[in-house]
């Protein structure tokens, strides 16, 4: 398959999608619109809800039943990423190759988009729904499977313990704790994306199982593979400066375990994620690639 | 009634339940936990989470079948107070007599508490109901109701608006934005957990339309007493500095329409919420006697 391909179609669908579930806001409010837009539209790569249409798709379901989840979670992942850049946390100015919404609208603009952006996933995901269709139970459970890979039991725990680490940790305790960090702080939402699709796509409990191998084992080396790229990656085509990892004292898996064991663990894992797929037709096709381009990609 | 030990029961019940509700966190994120336990428990008026089990009671409900609700809501509350006490917004260093958020846990921390407070509410009515007694479609429409109230159509809006109009605005447009600041920043939660513990409760049509007329009334003449406090309240009995909003150069009820006019108001729209509830029995006591608490009290 061409994944290149699949990949640009998939975004242009959520893109158009993204667009209809942006509140109209009053005049008064009009600025917090701008900086919801800003971000949301800021070149994103769409990977965890191109996810989520996938394995909709993988287990036989309609991948555009999957679409108001697969949004929310973009909108989840602006958020993280607003909040993620301000000066009290990573202090970035860059993203994508655009000023950061801090550096364009205000620390406060940027904080209150961040909420915005949040809270704002889970009208999409209550609102949406035509519940003659899709049964609430099944909506209920997905709202459950986001909020909890989005809170303190997941990706804010894995924020919390990352900046808690920060230049403080004792070499022994470092793997374990990284690994708490890129389970929690990457992981869930990746692992988030794949189950509300599978969950919303009707996946048997023995596919949902698989599927969950699936997300976890990307997740893991997505997370890798943006620790390497930090280290050795091009800042222009990833539109931010690099080495930052390291200038804050961030504990990541190369600074860690060393950029060779940081390759073969991500080769590992996109094989492993890939192996967990074996019972699925081709409709996994998708899943199969992203997972060899999760560790290939260089932005 | 005695309002003062049926507000003191209610908010004993509440904390017990809120505890019940915090997430356990391994020891990475103990910091989060420990942030967002410590805001959580500051002694909070739980004024909201009444409500709701006052609104649930009020139409014949079990209040229990709403406190999973009144908790996700004091959860949204707290968070909305971390984020607004940041040095980025309104930078207050005291809140109910004790150290913000930020002053204790330092700014990334506090942000991150709250993200986790946000999040964790809807995890929180996503997975406390028992679908067997409460309809699932009940569930996500309550989830709607506060996730709408609390996001860019509600409060965030209001939230970006205040900062937005902090010293800028022109005295002719004053009036109007301050409305929309008022109905959005304060009003939407206070009308949303009315309206949650209602529609728990089993409200028909006609009770749910009463009941957001009192949500609505009440709110606003909440928001004015707390513009009456910070002009003339008591910094040792309010726990924080007073005349704060004229610093900043807030528009408030009292600053766009004076003490005076303040004062009418609140009373006016305390009047009219409980005249909303004229066709209600004595259930409807509480609700009564908390609109005239809302205009009377010191803190």
């Amino acid at each position: 398959m061409d994944l290149k391909q699949y990949l640009h179609e998939k975004a242009l669908e959520i893109e158009k999608a993204l667009k209809t579930y942006i509140p109209s806001l009053p005049a008064e409010a009009e600025r917090l619109g701008e900086a919801m837009r800003y971000s949301l539209f800021a070149g994103g790569k769409r990977l965890r809800p191109i996810l989520t249409l996938a394995s909709a798709e993988v287990v036989g379901g309609n991948p555009q039943v999957a679409m108001p989840a697969a949004c929310a979670i973009e909108f989840i992942h602006t958020y993280s990423l607003i909040h993620d850049d301000l000066p009290v946390m990573d202090d970035d100015d860059w993203r994508r190759g655009k000023p950061t919404s801090h550096k364009v609208f205000g620390e406060a603009q940027a904080l209150l988009a961040g909420d915005a952006l949040l809270t704002h996933a889970f009208t999409i995901l209550a609102a949406s729904y035509k519940l003659d269709s899709v049964k609430p139970e099944k909506v209920l459970k997905v709202v459950l499977e986001i909020a909890s890979a989005a809170g303190p039991e997941g990706m804010v725990g894995g924020q919390s313990a990352d900046i808690e680490q920060e230049g403080a940790i004792k070499a022994q305790a470092a793997p374990s704790v990284l690994k708490y960090i890129h389970t929690h702080k990457t992981g869930s939402l990746i692992m988030a994306s794949v189950r509300a699709g599978a969950i919303l796509g009707g996946a048997t409990l023995k596919q949902l199982k698989l599927l969950t191998t699936y997300g976890k084992k990307l997740g893991l080396a997505f997370q890798i593979c943006d620790d390497i790229l930090d280290a050795t990656g091009d800042p222009k085509l990833l539109g931010k400066p690099v080495k930052t990892d390291a200038t804050h004292k961030k504990l990541t898996y190369v600074t860690v375990h060393g950029l060779q064991e940081a390759k073969n663990a991500a080769r590992r894992l996109a094989f492993e994620a890939v192996e967990s797929l074996t019972e699925f037709n081709e409709l996994a096709d998708p899943l199969r690639a992203i997972a060899h381009y999760a560790i290939q990609r260089r932005k």
